[in-house]
């Protein structure tokens, strides 16, 4: 038998009087993406009664601003912490909430929700990405009703309601920002090869890059120091090692990778 | 005596039935910069009862989309219509919202607004901007209540609520955008010298540029053709015009003026 989906302990002053707690007909969704050794993958919620994925999100308190809301809302869903989330875009068609959610979920308890109530209304969500290490995030799995879990961006499916194309949509984000901003310095081990780096990069924008016209691109943002030694051990030649150069790598967030004008 | 702030002819369906109408506790604001000649500016509003200056924003009907929501709001405030706007922000700290801006205008007409009324409660606002050749719009000053203007982003003074910081906000994403895409093709004549480049770029960017730098960086882009006329009259020796080439200029606004990767 299908385990029941939790009801919070606090459910019914959600269901009366959530709107007089929370900013009515408003979410927040956070759409973490992970990436390690060539994986990218998305940080999802298994929906107990659904079996669908769900990003990460929940609602937005009177007296809080969207950004609290958003760490708040990842960190009590997923236990995860200390991630820098970037506001990118809100979603709002005006048929993208489904009152079923919600109505099903109570009514596994016997509760029918009136039609007016807020909880059935149209939610805007506003949306947040980051990209981090997924090694280094430590993931909450005692919170009941949720087993949060990183999903391969390549094979997402049965997700709720429209939170495919926001992932999609926050990709399109992360893709345009490499064009401008460096990236890599938390996601790759300290010395790297040329080649660790370009993974990294066709990880992100799904798609092959020529490997001459990468590395002279890299290596005309400034941002790299070229090491002596080399990594050994494959069949192949010994790739040389690189570190960011942690000063200009800095200076590139700010002015951006082709420089201030 | 101060002319009173007109209300909708729908006033008593706004007050007791605008958050059935409209999506509760959130608004759409648009920034618009207009460039002509050197100078930018912002298109605002000018409040009646208050003599403070707003952007033109407004309510999300319950079946409208927020996109749809900023074109309407706009069209219906300011008359402007057939520009590109672009969603750049949510903005949403507890107490941005003014209640007495609705109290004052109300009460101008004897009506007191219950306090847990919708329009008196927190409202986050999505902002969208857009960059335009202010001569090129056509702004309906017949518009009741309203007196749309352009103003010089040097000399914002007195605005609404947090609408400058929106604005502030706004300036810095199109300054993010000069950074990888094109700009300047409805903003120039078509033919256009590299001084005058330089001073749109200098305009929305706000500072001074080196003329040596600027001219290495735009030629390197490959976006301009160099004619072989040059612009007569000046004191100066004459300057040699450009224009930009529209396939490369395309292609730049897709993959970005670095190329693809």
């Amino acid at each position: 038998m299908a385990k029941k989906a939790p009801l919070p302990n606090n459910f019914k002053v959600v269901l009366e009087k959530g709107d007089k707690i929370y900013q009515p007909g408003i979410s927040v969704d956070c759409a973490i993406f992970g990436f390690h050794e060539n994986i990218l993958k998305v940080l999802l919620l298994k929906v107990t009664q659904s079996n669908k994925l769900a990003l990460p999100g929940g609602f937005i308190y009177k007296e809080e601003t969207i950004d609290q809301a958003a760490y708040r809302v990842l960190h009590e869903r997923t236990g995860v912490d200390n991630i820098f989330l970037q506001q990118f875009n809100a979603f709002g068609e005006p048929y993208r909430s489904d009152a079923s959610i919600h109505q099903n979920r109570y009514l596994e308890y016997g509760i029918k929700i009136p039609k007016d109530n807020w909880l059935l209304q149209r939610f805007i969500t506003i949306g947040y990405y980051a990209l981090i290490d997924f090694t280094e995030v430590k993931i909450d799995h005692s919170i009941p009703n949720e087993g949060a879990e990183w999903i391969d961006i390549n094979k997402l499916t049965n997700l709720m309601m429209d939170h495919e194309s926001i992932i999609l949509k926050a990709l399109e984000s992360l893709r345009t920002q490499l064009a401008y901003l460096p990236i890599g310095r938390n996601l790759l081990p300290k010395k790297f090869t040329m080649p660790e780096l370009q993974k990294l990069y066709e990880t992100i924008l799904g798609q092959k890059l020529d490997r001459r016209n990468f590395q002279r691109k890299m290596i005309s943002f400034g941002i790299l120091n070229k090491l002596t030694e080399t990594r050994k051990g494959g069949a192949h030649k010994a790739p040389f090692l690189y570190t960011f150069n942690d000063k200009k790598y800095q200076k590139a967030l700010k002015e951006g990778l082709y420089g201030s004008w």
